[in-house]
């Protein structure tokens, strides 16, 4: 088998077979194929697609490319995922929900480039919390507690690793075939057997329209589902930050709000952490949707999430009463961005208001860079709300001052004052359940 | 400016301007950009195409990232170029006609993997012959005599060597804007006034529709319009062999045969090389074509074109008495292949009676191979004429009797029988000159 033949097949929109899929991930992994060759190809493949079977085989191949996690000793494990947005701390409401409903929740969490850090550095904000556990220790928790969250193995889908690093440097990243196999490999390796995905949309989030978004969210479903998970998705919006907070501890010191009962006017974060742990109990525990909502929702309004959530955090060696106290890494320097006009916020760009966060040093441009733990945004606007003319619309948090200007600039170009008032756009726009006829 | 955005642009279809044209081939010949991105880019190209514009810039900055030939102290430059096909000896026939008209052919000819050796090579089965000389013996031969044939110097047109090699292993060959740019760029580089190419198509051919083969003539007289050059293209017919003769020693003796008068029933040989011979008169003399077409033929007819041979061979070193007395290369071995059926020969494919050639030695597989300077096919039967059972179709010549049998087969294979008699095709399709107003 030559890849040069695999190219041109996928050139001319043919679809690959099992061995050919596996010829091409076998030898990307083992570093046989040159990138150029790989580069091609997946050029090829933004330009035809692939078939739901080609896709659900590179999944697998890909997971299989290297270790896998064995949860079977485990019972009703379930897993999350987002594809990531501008305020979006989801992971540190719903894990605890879905823990605390007896779920197993075996998280492996990534870091990743973006406007703040991934889950496990904002994690990382809390004193003493271990990232990084052995995998008995690992298991054990889940075990014990029904709950940890680690950092992402160097070893799980190392092909992944291979395409993505290719991928960004040579514009071939938005292609849904793609991105599915890359988020699914990791989902299938991290071996849950149901799977929950937020698939958002919008300037701050990685599919820019709610058609994309769906088509990215059944076509995981699908890959799911052909490898006997149990699966589900929402498309959700990121017309508007999820969360009024944004950064690392300013997203846990959030999460602990939403914990307690807040839940910060025209934000969507905790509706949507509440919907997503409702998809997981209803896939997990095999119960209608309607009534894994109902569960989700009590579990989270009487408390028990909370004590999940402490429990959980101190456990894997956080010091939970540096939440409790309000004791986490604070920037030394404030500035409050005050409003430059008055009007109704009928939109913001998440896009340049993630960015404004990274500005201020919350996040990661190149992989190598560390996130500054105590930077970011916390919003104090109400999303198609009214602001008066200098009325606070945020707070900036950075360790140098200098970060402010261009930041602030960013913030305010963000949003779009109107005369007249808008209704917010709707949270969830889609549910995609999985189908219960796997593809093969 | 980043070659990643560069994909980007190519991928959404946009054009590329001067200076980004320049950055990728600037990169792409001092080995900066990366081969992953050169390969996805032109992957890119190879679905969403190039302007004319960009086009005739991509083709300037290769033919300016190496060497190039200053001809400008000659009269009359011209060149020719074939895209190749299947006893295609056109250069060996065409070149002295022009040079015998007054026209300065200082021809670089390329080597190349294909069913037979490049011109270079061909010529290199006559004793003594020297493919490479000094620039200042080159222009010193062409300025007394008007002809002279030599090897393609390594840099001439670096990047296109790259591309060509990047290209081939990820399936980014068949692109009209990338064949274009390479052959035009060599021409470019290699500096003569007037450019007359012969684009073929058929299974034995580059091209393998007429409509292809059409596009790339237009696209490349463009191309060379562009740049001041005259231009003229002849779209011709792969669909039979050019002449009965396919090698390389057998290929100059076939020449020889056509410049002392001959015209084998069937083939296109002679028609095609004085119709090419034609159109360099009309370009470089700036006279009509019909009346270069009935110089060049008055200039084979009469001898003068044989005579101009001779001369040209003999001032290259070559032993004219060779050719005049047959010694040229003869494989040891040779086996005539008798007609398995009778009837009526309408149709051949001459891509598998190129590659029976190739089987018999003549050609390169690998780019390090030599080839077989004696091997080779001398075909006896008549396009579109009657064949009976028995009667020989061709004689086979190899230096090893154990490839005839591949060979025969494969040669045998090509042959359509038919019951029926079938006009023969039309040689010479079209006719593309260049236009006059260039495109900047």
């Amino acid at each position: 088998m030559r890849m040069v033949d695999l190219i041109g097949k996928k050139k001319r929109g043919e679809a690959l077979g099992e061995e050919e899929i596996a010829f091409f991930v076998d030898g990307c992994t083992r570093g046989e194929i040159p990138d150029y060759q790989t580069a091609a190809f997946l050029m090829a493949v933004c330009f035809r697609g692939m078939s739901r079977e080609e896709r659900a085989i590179l999944t697998e191949k890909m997971a299989l490319s290297g270790e896998t996690v064995d949860l079977s000793s485990l019972p009703r494990t379930a897993d999350k995922h987002s594809t990531g947005g501008v305020g979006d701390l989801t992971t540190l409401v719903t894990a605890p929900i879905a823990a605390a409903a007896g779920l197993s929740v075996a998280k492996m969490s990534g870091r990743g480039l973006g406007h703040t850090g991934g889950t496990v550095d904002k994690l990382e904000s809390i004193p003493g919390y271990r990232t990084s556990l052995s995998e008995a220790e690992f298991l054990g928790q889940v075990k014990k507690i029904g709950l940890a969250v680690v950092g992402q193995t160097a070893d799980l889908a190392p092909a992944d690793k291979k395409l993505y690093a290719l991928r960004d440097v040579t514009d071939t990243v938005d292609s849904i075939p793609l991105i599915a196999s890359s988020i699914m490999s990791k989902k299938l390796a991290a071996g849950a057997g149901s799977v929950v995905l937020d698939v958002k949309y919008g300037s701050g989030a990685f599919m820019k329209t709610p058609e994309d978004a769906l088509d990215l969210a059944r076509a995981m479903v699908e890959i799911g589902v052909a490898h006997g998970r149990k699966m589900a998705a929402l498309v959700t919006s990121m017309e508007f930050p999820l969360a009024p907070w944004i950064g690392n501890a300013i997203e846990v010191r959030g999460a602990a709000r939403i914990l307690r009962g807040e839940d910060p006017k025209g934000y969507g974060i905790r509706t949507v952490a509440v919907r997503l742990a409702g998809e997981m109990l209803s896939l997990a525990l095999s119960i209608p949707a309607q009534e894994g909502l109902a569960r989700a929702e009590a579990i989270l309004s009487d408390g028990r999430a909370y004590r999940k959530f402490r429990e959980w955090i101190g456990a894997q060696g956080g010091d939970v009463s540096a939440i409790e106290e309000d004791r986490l890494p604070r920037a030394p320097y404030t500035r409050t961005v005050l409003s430059p006009a008055e009007g109704w916020i009928t939109r913001a760009d998440t896009g340049k208001i993630g960015t404004s966060a990274c500005l201020l040093g919350a996040g990661r441009v190149k992989k190598e860079d560390s996130p500054d733990l105590a930077a970011g945004l916390e919003l104090s606007f109400v999303p198609c709300g009214r602001a008066e003319k200098g009325q606070p619309l945020c707070v900036m948090h950075a360790s140098d001052p200098a970060k402010f200007d261009g930041a602030e600039e960013l913030f305010l170009e963000a949003l779009t004052f109107s005369d007249a008032p808008a209704d917010p756009p709707a949270l969830i726009r889609e549910t995609v359940r999985g189908a219960e006829d796997p593809i093969f």
